[in-house]
């Protein structure tokens, strides 16, 4: 007999959305949030409300945002000649964790996808042509993912720099440090050894 | 520097509250929430204030429902004779995914915890006794968790069940299906031997 009700199934539904929520943890989610007097579930709901209200693009770099230029943006320590070109927000914070980089970023939010139907103008590229005939970029940094779609974007926006006279560089592709390569693919040792930099 | 919003930052504080969800889930889990237009928070936001709105404890077994019983209390095809006492609605769920049992449910929602001051009323045994007392109740199985807190809850219940002279039982103790018994703990195989059974 379904003994849950229809109300908590929908709610066990939305989790499951989630990247890495399979039936079980939805469940175990669904009721830890109602949990009590649904303290859990109060809270959430109005964290999502007050996120979807607040939280758009950053008018320039397309970050998450509360104003409307993001922090980085805003910011005068940064220098705003290099751009670093990013699929996700994610890509961004894993960056900024590292401390190390001083320039802005720009978030596509994907790659491009022609059998998904996604262009460059779904992924913002619009906007960043426009950047580019600013004049104000000294430099662009391919970040895209190392995917055939990543690769294939970074070759497109690379084009679109060429266009407009601005430098572009790729991120380094090789073996990640504290790797084996008894264990890494053929396809990152050859880009590994195509790298190869003077010893210093 | 901080790069993700406050709004962000307080959505991944309530995200990290769920079980098994940690700092670097919780903010994969907002950024899957807010990716798009937002579509999977907004739905989710939906969910649990539908939830919130709609859902209480049934009058009768405290199992959650929409209505004023639970499908199960409601339900002219159970025994209402046994009820079956468990710690969580998670626990009602996984006996009726065995579609073996045809009595009824009460659901705890926790144990006695003198130290965490959980007395019997905040476990729904002032509402349990009265049940008792309406002497419908024909046999009471102790399904609380086999835990320290778990058998003093079943001793207090069994307790209860005794003044109002109404035969209580505690489900059975010992090796799980498809266990061996090398790797169980030995306060289990106390258990199973004292719980053997005339081989049928």
């Amino acid at each position: 007999m379904q003994v849950v009700p229809p109300k908590i199934a929908e709610l066990v539904t939305a989790l499951r959305r989630l990247p890495g929520v399979g039936p079980r943890s939805a469940q175990r989610l669904a009721l830890a949030l109602l949990a009590g007097q649904g303290e859990l579930a109060r809270q959430l709901a109005q964290a999502l409300l007050q996120a979807l209200e607040h939280v758009h693009l950053c008018q320039s770099c397309r970050m998450y945002t509360e104003d409307v230029l993001c922090r980085l943006c805003a910011s005068t320590e940064r220098d705003e000649g290099v751009v670093c070109v990013v699929e996700t927000p994610a890509d961004v914070i894993a960056l900024e964790n590292t401390a190390s980089y001083r320039g802005i970023y720009f978030v596509l939010y994907g790659h491009l996808s022609p059998l998904d139907k996604i262009g460059p103008s779904d992924i913002g590229l619009d906007l960043f042509s426009r950047r580019l005939q600013e004049g104000r970029i000294r430099e662009v940094i391919l970040a895209t993912n190392a995917t055939v779609e990543g690769e294939a974007t970074a070759h497109f926006i690379a084009h679109l720099c060429q266009q407009q006279a601005v430098p572009s560089t790729r991120i380094a592709h090789g073996v990640p440090m504290g790797g084996e390569l008894e264990y890494l693919d053929g396809h990152t040792l050859i880009q590994a050894i195509q790298g190869r930099r003077a010893y210093d």
